[in-house]
């Protein structure tokens, strides 16, 4: 379905990907790719115990051990008198940082790394980590949400008071943050309401299941240059982490993305950089640092498990009169889970004037998290599409009826006071209505389950912030595009035609690339659905500035003004001489001999962007001897503003619901009292694979975003967001109970369905 | 001694260089240090021929070797039906880039590759290429310069007609091209004259004696992308070689230059680029191709050995009044000596009103000759200035009082037309005459020796041409410098120089490399002494579109009008409040959260460059009995209008001596008669060695040229011309005898003192 009148070559083609046959074949070079000759390995120590006091570190045996080139600690990278300094300043934004790459006084969460080595061979690595002596005394662990709260709770940061607006708590907390917003009259609302539905849900930490670990390798030149090569979201924001933690000037560092093999926003952050050239620095040769996968779920940021309470009322007619939430959300070691963006979140698909809601952002003993597709949004999706679900049934509407009446629209003030402008809830919110999914019969009970169809509708605001782009014109008429913008979802092919589209050229004369730190602009990192709608808008603005630039190279060779120079459908042409015209590759030709080639470079801050919207509908059926689910149907409708490449904007969309469907049936982090993660490998930690899944049908829905030149929207973050809601509700239809806990494991659905418990 | 005004805070200083630790400790990467995962490696069939007939290739045998994986021939690289177009377009300049690459149907020098194999080993590629079987029909080789002639003479080119003004000629000949030039009376000239002087002078060819060998190393991505990392003086020089060859996008090539282990003119040219291309396509592998000693000294291009005559007639008082030359210059298997440039050189110094030149460009079965620092220029000089010398003496006239009174000055034309401006000619030769060198006693004979002094004075025009830089400003106020300039000399370090000076950083806070072909704007080769100051303009401009969007950036920022806004010292202030005043870090670290960074780029095409002048001085002493010659002392002056970094200044004249010192005593390719080169290897054939060369003292001129910023000439070429006249001048006044050939072997010299011959 395309709303918006198309006259693009490129856009909204299909073309091959430019990474898909080196991936194919497996040439692809990925983070642990990185060569470099004369590499030594690098292992961690990591914390076997989720809170403890570290006594001492005796690194002399593992120093000591033939083939170990350097061993490093906390003292490698933090002064004692720094350490005081930012406690001093209760800095435990700074702290995190130094902390998380080694642990200094205490190690909080069960992988805290705390030493590391370089070693000629990983073997020798991993034998000399076991020679470090770290002598712990064992703290009590806190490992629930709730838990964390309580006064008797123990406290992981000793100086670490709740931030509010009332400002900070009297006595240190765990709980880092809390804050309370109220739109409206709550209380009047509800008074309002003809039914009223509170409930309460949970969910558990997950993990953003990236196939790749984090990989890096750090070299040092004799002069003082770093040269890291890493796989991440961002190079810049992996030499912005390393400079400041080495304190080392940002020109000697150059940082090198290689390809990314799975990220959904845990590559933002940088595990094993700093590290890396830690050791590379005292073993004054290369190191390469990996994971292992253990490594990997303990020892880098997961997602926030959450208990949410919502309650909601509304009267018979379907208006939502008033609702009330309170979220609490779990951040692991460090503060800053993401609370406020699952507020964000659960209120912005809808127009409701009564709202109350309050936020705790909670530490605990767990790995600290890190963003996830969406940060925060699942889960109170979750909650608040669940008790949408039960309020449309219990005064008889249908879902999506409901959800269209209540449905945000131009000019709706979200929770946080932003105002909604040129969205496209009610048109996909229509679509799904409309699609034959939603229509179709439901064939009774299978032989042995029960089936069931739920809906669910999601929100996601875009991001844009920095990007930068060089756009180089070649005598060949071909063109290098390079962006500082790592590619982790496609954004090489999307951004070339972009410029394609803008230069008049076919996508093959646009050679698209990702540019390191020394090559390229500050970009931020590639997330927050952000990196084909703001690089993109850097790409626009240079290859203007390549047609700009060029427009004034064929005045100068025809010796007119400028200002009669034309370039349309890839002419060059000048009003005041019909005659005169050249192609794009004609101009280029000439550029070499008439000044030098022509370079357009954009640097952009992109400060306003789109909301993007979906609705899923899903089709289960439960077992009821064995609670297992089986999805039988899946189709996902969203708002994509333009479709840049569909087939991609299409996998981002199926990516993101399978991910979602893993969240709502299968993932999660199971600890004992002791803090240990039980599941640290993917057997016991369990992703959906292809068998878990139907083919996910998608409906791309195009209400062009009026501020971006091609009217494209944000499309990977929306479509995680619905699933374990439209399966919950589904899951309700088939079983006839609700479930409120995330994954909703065979266990819990027959706990549900009263078989146990 | 310094002619301006210095008000400069980095230009004229002595920094370290900042490639110079790597170097030192043996950290740097050369070409063939190149480190590709699963490299495979090439080695070149050469001919054994210095003139045949290719009558098959049979690869059958190399094919079938295990480990094998590739073996290419000419036909990989044009089909006959090209070949035959190009020979019908009589288009020998594309046919020399196939043929030099892969011979076709004819060898026409001992080292002409003819076919290439890639193998899994070094070892097994070169068994590999042994077993490729060659038939050929041997045909008479023309070695001699002369010789090449004459209407007997072999042809090499069956097509080629001698061109000149006149047209082609209408028989075909070895003589690619001819040319007369006159200007004046010449007749009436030396019937003005009191004295004449007449003589013929010969060289040999010569190599540029680089340390590194060629080495490429060529990978293919799945989707056609060609990565070449390669050892040159220009990674445009070598994209635009191997697309024309392979018939590529340029955006699907990119050439990454490793350091460049010496290059002198002779890496402007690709020899191992193509094949390694064409190898790994093929093989569908990475491949590696290393010249060994002899194949560098076989098979790339040194320059011409020549044949001058010179007659010269001069008054009483000192005053030349005609010269006439005729220079053969020998271009090896391909048209292309720098006969006109030798031309240019020997004239531009002086003020001759009446000259008439000839000058020939001959092809033989030699290796094709390629560029080395001042193309043409030693031989020339060394022509003209030992007959100036002769005059002088004739006249009694010291030799630099006779050079001052014939000196080129402001408005001088030269022999090609074009006026002298803004030279620095006397100021030089003054220089020279002052130093105490030059008054101080030289001792009679030592006991067992001859002692004489010499001079000579040399020119050569700089070049401009095409430079790209981008400089990008980090928040931490250090910045990225980006030029496309290969680094053969330095020009990192003098490049960074410049981009401190404009924006008033210290130089460690420039960080200065050399960009890719992907990641930079077109660069002309780095050469003809252009870098430092074409580049350079490239460097300042790029420093000031900085300079410009910081100052708009500060104008938003502190809410003024931009042109209210100033930056000197390094502080940018506004005239509209005088309380508002930001240091370059501090607006630095404010433009991530003001729109992010700045980038200033410049793509220049540089088309007004100076020219420069040096005189040097040298005392030798000569056995008497075995004719060795000892350099005593030796003092290069030069004009180098504003030295950027002297010390560089300083190490480029010292290098450009030593190589006229090889030039003048030791170097030469012998050929037996069969055109067989009986020296291909460093014993054989002699470079000097620090055993060789006394103390280069160096004098630096500084005549501002008014059209580079900073007042900056090339410095590069110079050095290297004067040395062989100044040595044989030298010899002269110590045994009383003239050589005239080169290079003064011991026995040239007991044969000019009457001991041999």
């Amino acid at each position: 379905m395309n709303q918006q009148a198309t006259d693009f070559s490129v856009i909204g083609t299909r073309p091959p990907r430019v990474d898909a046959a080196e991936k194919v074949i497996g040439r692809a070079k990925y983070g642990m790719d990185a060569q470099v000759p004369g590499v030594t390995y690098g292992k961690v120590l990591r914390s076997p115990h989720a809170h403890a006091r570290i006594v001492s570190i005796d690194t002399g045996k593992a120093e000591a051990l033939a083939g170990v080139y350097a061993v490093v600690t906390a003292d490698d990278l933090l002064s004692p008198e720094t350490r005081e300094k930012l406690r001093e300043e209760d800095n435990i934004h700074a702290l995190r940082e130094y902390e998380l790459t080694l642990a200094h006084d205490k190690v909080l969460f069960e992988g805290h790394p705390i030493a590391a080595v370089a070693a000629r061979t990983p073997t020798l690595a991993e034998q000399a980590v076991k020679l470090i002596e770290v002598e712990y005394e064992v703290l009590p662990a806190v490992v629930g949400i709730l838990d964390a709260m309580r006064d008797d709770a123990p406290l992981l940061h000793e100086m670490m008071h709740t931030e509010s607006l009332a400002g900070k708590s009297e006595k240190p907390s765990n709980v880092a943050s809390y804050f309370q917003q109220i739109k409206g009259d709550p209380e009047q609302g509800f008074a309002k309401a003809d039914v009223v539905v509170e409930r309460e849900f949970r969910s558990l930490m997950v993990h953003q299941g990236y196939i790749e670990p984090h990989a890096a390798t750090a070299e040092w030149s004799p002069t003082g240059k770093l040269t890291l090569y890493t796989t991440t979201q961002g190079t810049f924001a992996v030499r912005d982490h390393v400079v400041s933690l080495l304190h080392i000037p940002m020109s000697d560092t150059r940082v090198i993305s290689l390809e990314v093999g799975g990220a959904f926003g845990g590559k933002n952050n940088s595990f094993v950089d700093a590290v890396a050239a830690l050791l590379a620095r005292k073993a004054r040769r290369p190191v390469k640092v990996t994971m292992s996968r253990a490594e990997t779920l303990l020892g880098t940021g997961p997602s926030s498990g959450t208990v949410i309470r919502v309650k909601m009322g509304a009267t018979r007619e379907g208006h939502i009169t008033a609702t009330q939430a309170t979220l609490y959300y779990e951040a692991g070691a460090y503060p800053g889970s993401p609370v406020g963006s699952g507020v964000n979140v659960m209120f912005g698909p809808y127009d409701i004037s009564h709202v109350q809601v309050e936020g705790y952002d909670i530490v605990n003993n767990k790995p600290p998290i890190a963003s996830y597709r969406a940060p925060g949004a699942t889960p109170a999706n979750f909650a608040i599409e669940v008790v949408i679900d039960e309020i449309a049934e219990k005064i008889g509407m249908d879902p999506l009826e409901f959800r269209l009446l209540n449905s945000a629209r131009e000019g709706t003030e979200q929770i946080f006071g932003e105002i909604h402008h040129d969205i496209g809830a009610i048109e996909v919110l229509e679509a799904a209505k409309a699609h034959p999914h939603y229509s179709a019969p439901l064939a009774g009970s299978s032989k042995d389950g029960r089936r069931g169809r739920g809906v669910a509708h999601g929100y996601w605001g875009n991001w844009g912030a920095r990007s930068s782009c060089t756009i180089t014109v070649n005598p060949d008429g071909t063109v290098a595009l390079v962006t500082g913008s790592v590619d982790v979802t496609g954004t090489r092919t999307s951004l070339a035609m972009q410029a394609a589209e803008i230069l008049c050229l076919d996508l093959d004369q646009v050679k698209s690339s990702v540019g390191d730190t020394d090559n390229i602009g500050y970009s931020d990192v590639s997330a927050g659905s952000r990196t084909t709608i703001a690089t993109g808008q850097a790409v626009i603005q240079a290859a203007q500035e390549v047609i700009a630039k060029m427009c004034a190279r064929a005045a100068t060779i025809w010796e007119v003004p400028v200002e009669t120079i034309t370039f349309e459908g890839g002419i060059f042409a000048t009003n005041a001489d019909k005659k005169k015209r050249m192609t794009f590759a004609e101009l280029a030709a000439q550029l070499p001999q008439t000044g030098n080639t022509v370079i357009g470079v954009a640097n952009v801050d992109v400060r306003e962007w789109g909301a993007a919207f979906g609705t899923h509908i899903v089709d289960v059926e439960v077992d009821p001897e064995t609670g297992l689910v089986t999805l039988l149907r899946y189709t996902a409708v969203q708002d994509v503003g333009k479709a840049i490449h569909p087939t991609q904007v299409e996998g981002q969309i199926q990516g993101g619901a399978v991910q979602g469907i893993g969240w709502a049936l299968y993932e999660g982090y199971t600890y004992n009292a002791e803090g240990k993660l039980l599941n640290p490998n993917f057997l016991d930690y369990k992703l959906p694979t292809a068998l878990d899944v139907p083919p996910i049908d998608t409906v791309i829905v195009e209400v062009p975003y009026p501020k971006h030149p091609f009217g494209a929207r944000g499309v990977g973050e929306v479509p995680i967001i619905p699933p374990p809601a439209a399966i919950a509700n589904a899951i309700y239809r088939a079983i006839g109970a609700r479930v409120d806990v995330l994954p909703m494991t065979p266990g819990r659905i027959l706990e549900a369905m009263g078989v146990m418990g």
